[in-house]
C-alpha cells in the first residue's frame, strides 16, 4: 500500500510493505496549499505514480487533505477513535487510476466541553505501538499542538495549543519581531525563556518581557527568537501538565528539531518525555489500512 | 501652561489655568507615527498656534514623545518614582517660540528583576489624586498594558502586559482573524470570554478554542472578537490580580471604552474597579508643572 502523510504545507509518502515495513519514502513541499486549482489528482499522481507503475493500487491519505480546503471533505469520528474507529469511516475519493481514500479527522471536547478537532494528528498516534498497547499522553507539537490521551488504543480525549502560530505572529506582526535575527532555536536563551514561564504575572507579561530585556541589551536580536520559543512552550507544556497525571510519561511525536524542544520543556517543567519521528504517520497509515483489511 | 499627551497614535493637548483647571482640549490624530519627517516642532505649533497667541508660553509634553523615535530622548526616572522626581529631571527641547519641556518615562522591574519601562502612563497616574493621597493600584489597558503599584504619591513598582498588541496580531495575522466580522466589544461574548480565562489549559489552549467554537457554529463571526478580547484581556487580569493585595481596588485610567471593559473583567474576576478617563493626563501634567514651579 502507499500512505501520504498530506499536510497544510508538506507531502510525506510512504510505500509500505504487507508487514508494515518502509521500503520508499518521498517527501516535498506540495501541501495543500502549494497545489494550485484544487490539482490534487494530478499532483498525488506526479509523485507517486512510479510506485503505481511498480504495482500498488492502494492509496491511503492522512492530514488536511481531507479538510474543506483540501480535496475531498472526510467527516470527523468523534472521541474514542482508534484504528478500528478510523478504518471504519474512510472516505472514498472515487478515482479511476487506483484506489484512494481519506483517514478521518477526531473531534472531541476539553474538560470544559469545548469542541476540539485534529487532523492527521490521530494517524501518528496509531503509530506509536507503545501508547496503543499501554495507553498514555501524546504530544504532537507545531502550528496547532495537540496533546492527546490514549486509552486501550483510542484517542479519548485532547486538547490544542495555538503556539506555533502564535510564535509566527508574534515575531512578524508585533514590536517584538522588530528587534529579532534568526537564531539558533535551542541553547541558553531557550532555557531561560522555559524558565521565565514559571514565573508570576502571566504570558501577556512574559512577553513584553522579550522587549524590555532587548531593550536594555540584556538580550540580542539573535537570541531572542530562542528565549520567545522557550516562553510559548514552556507555557504550553506547564499548562498541558497541569491536566496530566503527575509522573505521566509524554510520547512527542514530531520533526527531530520540534521533538528535542519540547523534550527538553517537559523535563525542564518537571515531565518526562520520549520522542518520536514523523514516520509514526506511516505505522499509522499501515495500521488503519490493516484494520480496513483493505490495502 | 499647556499640556501635551502625546503618544504613538494621537495628540491630546489641554490649556490649563494656574489652579489647575482645564481651560481648554483639543486631540488629533496626529501622535508621533504621523508626523511625517520629524516635523514635531512645526506639528506642536499648528496644533496649540491660538493658545500660544493668546500669551501661554511653557509647555510640557508627555508620552511617547519623548522616547528615541519622537523628538527628542527624554531619560527614565527609576522608581519609586513620583511628581517631585519627574519635575526634577524634565528635559529641555530649545526651542524658539515657546520653553517646551518633556515629561521623563519610568524604569523599574518586575518582582523576577526584569526590566520594565513606562512612558506617558507615569503622567496619567500622577492625575488621579486619590492614588497619591492613598496609594493603591492604578491600571491603564492598552496597547501595553501597565499595572502599577503607587505608595506616598510615588511609583514602586509596575508590570506590563502586551494584551492590545497581541489582540491585534492574532486577529490581523492568525486564522482566527480570517473568520471575524466587527462587532460590539461588550456583552454576553466578552463575558463569556472572561469566564473562560479561568479554565484550564491556558492561554495558548484558550486561544485555539475561538477557532473550534465558531467552526462548530456556537459563536458568530461577529461575536468572535469580543470572545477573543475577553480571553485576553481576563488572562491580564487574573495574572494581575494574583500579585496584587486581596481586596485591593484597582484604579483604572483610560478611555471610557475601554474602562468599561477593565472595570468588568476586574469584578469578574473577584476585584474591585475605580474608573478614570483621560483627562488624568492633563492633571498630571499640571502636577509636574507645579512641582517644577516652572509653568
Amino acid at each position: 500500500m502507499i500512505g501520504v502523510d498530506w499536510g497544510t504545507t508538506s507531502f510525506r509518502a510512504f510505500r509500505i510493505a504487507r508487514d508494515g515495513t518502509i521500503r520508499d519514502r518521498r517527501a516535498s513541499q506540495r501541501g495543500i496549499m502549494n497545489v494550485p486549482d484544487g490539482r490534487f489528482g494530478d499532483t498525488l499522481r506526479e509523485e507517486i505514480g512510479p510506485w503505481l507503475a511498480a504495482g500498488e493500487a492502494h492509496v491511503l491519505l492522512s492530514g488536511m487533505i481531507g479538510s474543506r480546503q483540501g480535496w475531498k471533505e472526510a467527516p470527523y469520528v468523534p472521541c474514542p477513535a482508534g484504528a478500528a474507529e478510523l478504518a471504519a469511516s474512510l472516505t472514498d475519493i472515487g478515482f479511476d487510476w487506483a484506489q484512494v481514500k481519506l483517514v478521518p479527522g477526531v473531534s472531541g471536547h476539553d474538560d470544559s466541553g469545548i469542541a476540539e478537532v485534529m487532523r492527521g494528528e490521530e494517524t501518528q498516534v496509531m503509530g506509536v505501538p507503545l501508547l496503543l498497547r499501554d495507553g498514555g499522553i501524546a504530544c504532537l507539537p507545531g502550528t496547532h499542538s495537540k496533546w492527546a490521551r490514549v486509552r486501550d488504543g483510542r484517542i479519548v480525549s485532547f486538547t490544542t495549543h495555538m503556539t506555533g502560530e502564535v510564535f509566527a505572529a508574534l515575531r512578524g506582526h508585533t514590536i517584538l519581531g522588530r528587534m529579532m535575527r534568526d537564531g539558533p532555536a535551542e541553547g541558553a536563551p531557550f532555557d531561560a525563556g522555559i524558565a521565565r514561564s514559571a514565573e508570576p504575572d502571566g504570558l501577556l507579561h512574559h512577553l513584553f518581557g522579550v522587549r524590555a530585556q532587548t531593550l536594555f541589551g540584556r538580550l540580542t536580536d539573535t537570541d531572542a527568537p530562542a528565549y520567545l520559543s522557550g516562553i510559548l512552550i514552556g507555557h504550553e507544556v506547564r499548562a498541558a501538565l497541569a491536566s496530566a497525571t503527575a509522573g505521566a510519561v509524554i510520547q512527542v511525536i514530531g520533526s527531530p528539531e520540534l521533538t528535542a524542544l519540547y523534550a527538553k520543556a517537559i523535563a525542564a517543567c518537571g515531565g518526562f518525555a520520549e520522542r518520536h519521528d514523523g514516520e509514526a504517520a506511516a505505522r499509522g497509515l499501515w495500521q488503519i489500512a490493516e484494520h480496513a483489511a483493505w490495502a
